[in-house]
């Protein structure tokens, strides 16, 4: 694939924004390979990505910004460009249950995801060979209900060191800490195992099954302080019935999940995904 | 189509009902078009649907009923037979949006509901036109918001003489008193506009925009006493984005209403439905 | 809704394309409400559509159409400018079946079509009233199998009459002559039974049935003079399984049919598709 | 999970099959946990499959065989009983895509298939290192473009000495002589990366894409003689459009050819197919 950068904008909508942006960008002589826009008219909001052939323009990603930003500031835009040559940096959090972790490694050891998968952090050892497989570092750091706390200090500390661009809750069944949550704040993506708002906390195909509903799914979706409550970025349902007992609604369920996640994850990787209030622009 | 009888059956599960069941049936002959079971491990239940062609066997309904009692009454069962060629009495009941009435009263002017509409029921007058077009009674009974009782009276006098199978609430957008919900206890379906338990109540597409899920739904169920909470029939999603408007998804979502709504009133009509406690079992 | 301008656009890739024409846009004061582009760098060409409101601009469709004439010269571009206000005039053509008419005709009805239906075709007379009910002309055109030049002549006649936008093939069942898919080239959509290219052609549930597939299908595409070759608009799919019949089939398969037809003519009416070599871009 | 005999019954149709082996299960005290019926009215034919718990009778598997065997001449039946606890033997068959072969031996790992896999043959040694990871036998047979036959026939005297209830052709890319397909009839699965019977043989991402289809997909079938056109197990499709480029479509279809590969070999290592003419009975 040949390498772009992504202009990524969010700004209070008005007339002129596409001109200014598209004339900065033919000006330079860049070579619009795809481009998105979104007006909201119920938040006045405009939303816009640009995906550009790094080798059409005689920028590279700090000159860029140097140049656009004057009209980023008169349009009192939100924005960021990226270097698709760059790969973000991902680092997976996993507790027992593999399906989501090996299938995030599997795609990562197919290239077909864009990114570098630098460790993956476990409250368990369970995975630690898989992970190791792959040659990518594996870090055991047991969450000790008494003291949270000093686990996620050491989570914290891992992470510090690595420069991560993207945290990737594999079903990790466990709440992140707040500060955790402010430090990586539009940086950690979960899947939770349900359609949410629907079952939202533990154990939600057992309260799928209690309630006797026809379509299970999954929610991948941005964590914020408020567990489950974070912006939505994808989801999917899978069919069940009268004869699925819940471990059949997790076998079932495993499916969706990685699929969710793995959507999820790509959008976000190949900045994609634009964080408004507690929703999201996906331009997929 | 041919004729057929419909033997449906709930029982505490044990070795030997098939057999029981079925010998009844070879004793007399019958020839089995469809069998569906079901055994629910978890409550201990077992469910079973036969289809019998009904010019197989030497017996109409009176007599098999009285011929099968013994058996039913030695397991315990809770069952009934009935005659594919007697068709079902529906009434539906609308407010002022057209599309789910519209959409159930074509299947029956296409001959796809095996069942008569002998009424509509309707707070508003909007739909007289389209529902006489059909040549089929219209009555017009308006809601008082201060006198609920007495405009549910007038419905319950209506529905007392029109020997009624099933009502089905094609978007009534009216919380049925306790007293409807119990005498017609398990004859009752409705359609909510949302993936159920989300975004139950009012306002589901509003309520859907505003937490920015991916996905919109329907989901058509039994009316109990408690709103939106009663046995899922069916439901069915459909994907929507950043770029849907609530218009859009209210426009989105007809389609998905509609369509649930006609398999579950479908499965209701043919006898395909069990319901047991507060979920149910659907030989679809 | 808002009155809005649309502004289709398909021509050579290049670069600055975006920009002269966001610039014109917004020399005009133009306020974009939607925005789509595709680069297909296979073809090596580019497709746009912006949506504008109306009433930003000081131009009407005729003055916006001179004013634009040398960008869409010096660009060598296909393209059209059309009025959101201007209603597009459709005639469905039907044959005997009913249900993806009286859907077309209801969501007409409903107002969720905007767009006129300025008359219906049927080569037999069972619709006529259903049609009349809408107050909307019905022309019973029969097809002679010995002289179908004839009844075609016939069908052309009251076709020159409507100053049609779109005819829409609404299961008619007949093959439109050679000159009439010319005559209206880009402007006649049909929905075939079948997810094409799969069982083109005549009884494609009896073929798909024969086959054992597990999905059936429906597709809407333009008319072309090959047979079921047209562009794909829009297609979708329903499960089966062992246990459907033919007739079952059938009749799941009006539910894809009527609905992926409603979206290929809503598609069509927003001017959301356009056309290139035999494959469609869609903006929807 | 509980261990269970399976019992799969094909014979003609009549009056009293159900009762017949409901009786003898009965008669042995066997405790009924699944039971699936279809009659087939078109090829008169009838078809049942029985999971009962293995600890509620008083028979082995042998011994099942020869009690049940009258009645199975009775009524020409094509049977079989099959033993839970019995794991069925695969051998899977991949060349340089893992995307198949990785999820296979991800769900073997997960305990999700109930199966074993006694060996990988490839023509390729690309993917030696993921398998012999799991611990499981990796046999390179390059295959000779001028000397087929001589490399199936190593093929065909590994398969020999493995006593192999199911070869899976995950992603395999090459044809199997007829005489492998012969003596392996009902026992090879496939899977081909198209909705067939679209787009069967070469290439079949780039024949949608020219095309324009706007679903693409993958079906999993039984291998006879003729190319792709095996009795179909299950199929699946996904959503694309004309910002799709190929590659994207092989990306996209890697998520569908896994998950129906992995529902059909669970399909028949449960013994949920049932193989009549040209069509497969799936009790799923």
């Amino acid at each position: 694939m040949e390498r772009t950068f992504r202009l990524v904008i969010a700004c209070p909508d008005g007339v002129g924004i596409v001109a200014k942006v598209s004339n900065f960008l033919a000006n330079y002589n860049g070579w619009i390979t795809e481009a998105s826009h979104h007006a909201d008219p119920k938040v006045g909001w405009f939303f816009m990505r640009n995906e550009i052939k790094a080798s059409s323009m005689p920028l590279d990603v700090e000159a860029f910004k140097i140049a656009f930003s004057p009209i980023a500031k008169e349009y009192g835009m939100h924005w960021k460009i990226s270097d698709s040559g760059q790969k973000k940096r991902l680092v997976l959090m996993a507790s027992k249950e593999s399906h989501c972790l090996a299938d995030l490694l599997h795609r990562h050891h197919d290239d077909e995801l864009n990114a570098d998968i630098v460790a993956v952090i476990s409250n368990h050892n369970d995975l630690r060979r898989m992970v190791e497989w792959h040659d990518i570092p594996f870090h055991h750091v047991p969450v000790d209900k008494d003291n949270k706390q000093q686990s996620f200090d050491q989570v914290s500390e891992i992470l510090t060191g690595l420069d991560v661009d993207l945290i990737v809750l594999a079903r990790y069944m466990q709440i992140l800490p707040e500060n955790l949550c402010e430090t990586y704040a539009g940086r950690v993506i979960n899947i939770h195992h349900s359609f949410l708002p629907s079952f939202a906390g533990a154990r939600p195909y057992h309260q799928a099954y209690d309630r006797g509903v026809k379509l299970i799914g999954a929610t991948c979706h941005y964590v914020t302080e408020k567990l489950d409550e974070g912006p939505i970025i994808d989801q999917d349902v899978i069919r069940v019935g009268h004869n699925h007992t819940i471990e059949d609604m997790v076998r079932l369920g495993r499916d969706v999940e990685k699929n969710v996640l793995a959507r999820g994850v790509r959008y976000h990787v190949e900045d994609r995904v634009i964080i408004h209030e507690n929703k999201t622009v996906v331009f997929s």
